[in-house]
């Protein structure tokens, strides 16, 4: 009988999302993908032991409660356990929301006036370049707690509302502090090139972004991934590819927005790239498919976004799960296009609008949103070794979750074997 | 300097979504129309003084202090204050989510397909049929939780999944005594026209309807309203017409669910009949909208339920504000196409998908929704003499309501001048 610092017992569902956990051996896991999407791996009347932060095992509750004793006891009757969410694209860091410009939008302004106006991502910039270091982190601590408050235990967060070397790398520096401070951990990813900002010289900023920002946000660990906006009115795909070839001689590996409102080629150099993801993709075709699927490349789906900005486009994810891709889900948290933490609404979302089913949806929120940035061996599933970090849902079963659309289902939340939230509220932690 | 038993104070903004109060006079307050649906009321640095369970003063901080001393005091500093979110569309009593179903569609089943096979409203009926009233009502109490946690504290809640005399009757039964237990309050509504039995002829369920149910319900005082089902497959004009007669003859005023997929003159009738308001309309022509409008009769749109089915219909709020129409949201909250309390989301989704503006969105789900169920006199306002049931939003102005989409931001709730949800969490309540 050994004892642990947490079981939690008896829950209607321990959801691993690691039916193939038997076959691993050495190998490590990656995402599920195409009809393996079809399995989260369910335990009924479950059990999990954790200790020091990690699952130590899964299994029934009567097998776990006669091989470990448990210093603290929750149990999960009639409750769902499951991976805490993982969100694979986020933009956490800005100044200000930009309700201002929703409004407009609702009254008939176009996107593209607004932007042409000085809104949109440089509202946003210009606002973080004002904006002190330390305002930036308080705002952002807040916007973690309603990720939290919503299941969502792990993020990627962005720069990209700087635009400019010192305001990019603040922005990655205050995602840092943040994820020492808060019990979210965060990815980081820098994202220079998500716009031109207007008073730069196209060719002079892209020469900046390689020359300067890309090696002193290597040098000083800031991010591992480099983004790049690949779309009309942001970056071409050779000079995406450029920026992306400069991050990778410095250590950073791609991640790309690609085909957002037309196939304009992004997915294929994502592609060519060997990016660990690419993003939005509403648009791509075949030919980018295909690509993605030789080249190992995660499709991240952003329906919430679509919705937000009143469904010109949607992703199509039952047409890249049918090609036998993985799919990951994101919120795309962000002030303009989505400002919304919920993943359990884009689940819904997914199933609603997507083609997905509820077991693609909670393997895309899960296990594969963690592939989506270099996490799944610690994150996504409930394996022994992984860290213990897990939602209790207020649902018998795993479907509620996309079902129940909008609604938070969330009970509980456990960082590190830590109970985080509890009844819809945030434990008092650090 | 009078005593109150609640004070709440500093609020960046009061809503009280009676810009007209001033010239009110006598006469009683109606739902907000057309162009008017665009001004919900600002106080800034606002605050609301309550005693006995009513509003007795709403005004600038500086003056409700000087007049008023509070037993106890709410900071609402950098937050919104606003009436209590009404949800004037509900099916709330039934024996079991139909999670499975969703999980069907989701693989590609139809829903015709469903519910040939026995699903949909006839499986609710068969489930229900079986289901004790305690057990009924024990499920229905932390689905009404799940409603405030969410900000809302009026619902209309209709029966219609009993579809025998006994059942129909229990289920209002059963919201009745919920009405009693619950912070929440319900109006009620008999619906036994949902659907026609599979094991019954057409005829003879709509002769109990007329000559047994319709008059027990209001003998007892089970209902104030009643609503029909009038769409291909449920109940067709003429039948409609005769029971909501019937209906209107026992003082049971007229509700009617029409136009859901196509124009089937659901809304010409729900007008003729002087209907309090028609709900769904998402296929409703010019006439429809013309007559609603002479009528009276106030469009109840649900677009949650469009996006849970997939979105084949929408319907189209501009062209009811711009014909001079009022407009009140729902959720539709019920198992098989909306199974979600969250009104703040269907406020968003006004906004992304339906062409309304965030002031139009909160006007309809307050005010225009409360007039939707002839309560507001009462509800959905923030004037003295209304029920003091009001919502305290984490955000500095209503805008963020429809703006931040699905992300629950209700931090307070208070039911006539109690704090029912506080920080996200019931309070221990009655």
């Amino acid at each position: 009988m050994r004892t642990v610092d947490l079981l939690i017992l008896g829950a209607s569902q321990v959801v691993t999302v690691a039916p193939d956990a038997e076959a691993w051996g050495e190998d490590r896991p990656g995402p599920l993908a195409g009809t393996a999407m079809q399995d989260v791996g369910v335990l009924e009347d479950g059990a999990v032991a954790i200790h020091r932060g990690r699952i130590v095992a899964v299994g029934p509750t009567n097998e776990i409660t006669k091989a470990y004793r448990g210093m603290r006891r929750v149990f999960a009757r009639g409750r769902v356990v499951m991976p805490g969410f993982v969100d694979p694209h986020t933009h956490p860091v800005f100044a200000k929301f930009r309700e201002d410009e929703f409004a407009q939008r609702c009254r008939g302004a176009d996107y593209e006036a607004i932007l042409a106006a000085g809104g949109g991502i440089h509202a946003s910039a210009r606002a973080l370049q004002g904006t002190p270091r330390a305002k930036l982190l308080s705002d952002l601590l807040p916007r973690l707690d309603r990720f939290l408050l919503h299941g969502t235990t792990l993020i990627e967060g962005k720069s990209g509302y700087g635009l400019t070397k010192a305001s990019e790398l603040r922005s990655l520096s205050v995602l840092r502090s943040a994820d020492r401070q808060h019990p979210i951990d965060i990815v980081r990813t820098f994202l220079g090139a998500h716009a031109v900002p207007p008073d730069r010289r196209r060719r002079d900023y892209i020469r900046e972004i390689i020359d300067e920002m890309i090696p002193l946000v290597a040098e000083r660990g800031l991010a591992e991934f480099c983004d790049v906006f690949v779309e009309r009115g942001a970056f071409t795909v050779p000079e995406a590819e450029r920026i992306l070839r400069a991050a990778r001689r410095h250590g950073l590996r791609a991640k790309v927005h690609a085909d957002q409102f037309r196939d304009g080629g992004g997915a294929l150099l994502a592609a060519k790239m060997k990016a660990i993801s690419v993003e939005h993709v509403d648009a791509t075709g075949p030919a980018g498919i295909h690509a993605l699927h030789k080249a190992g490349t995660i499709p991240v789906l952003l329906p919430s976004a679509s919705v937000f900005t009143g469904l010109r486009h949607l992703p199509n994810g039952r047409r890249f799960i049918d090609a036998g891709l993985p799919v990951a889900l994101s919120t795309d948290f962000n002030p303009g296009t989505s400002p919304t933490e919920n993943q359990g609404l884009v689940a819904s979302l997914a199933c609603s609008l997507l083609g997905m089913t509820p077991e693609e949806a909670v393997v895309a929120i899960t296990r594969n949103a963690a592939a989506a940035i270099g996490r799944e061996d610690e994150h996504g599933m409930l394996v022994p070794g992984h860290r213990a970090n897990l939602v209790i849902l207020d649902a018998p079963s795993y479907t509620f979750l996309p079902y129940r659309m909008g609604t938070n289902l969330v009970h509980a939340v456990v960082v590190r074997g830590r109970v985080v939230v509890r009844r819809g509220r945030i434990q008092n932690v650090k």
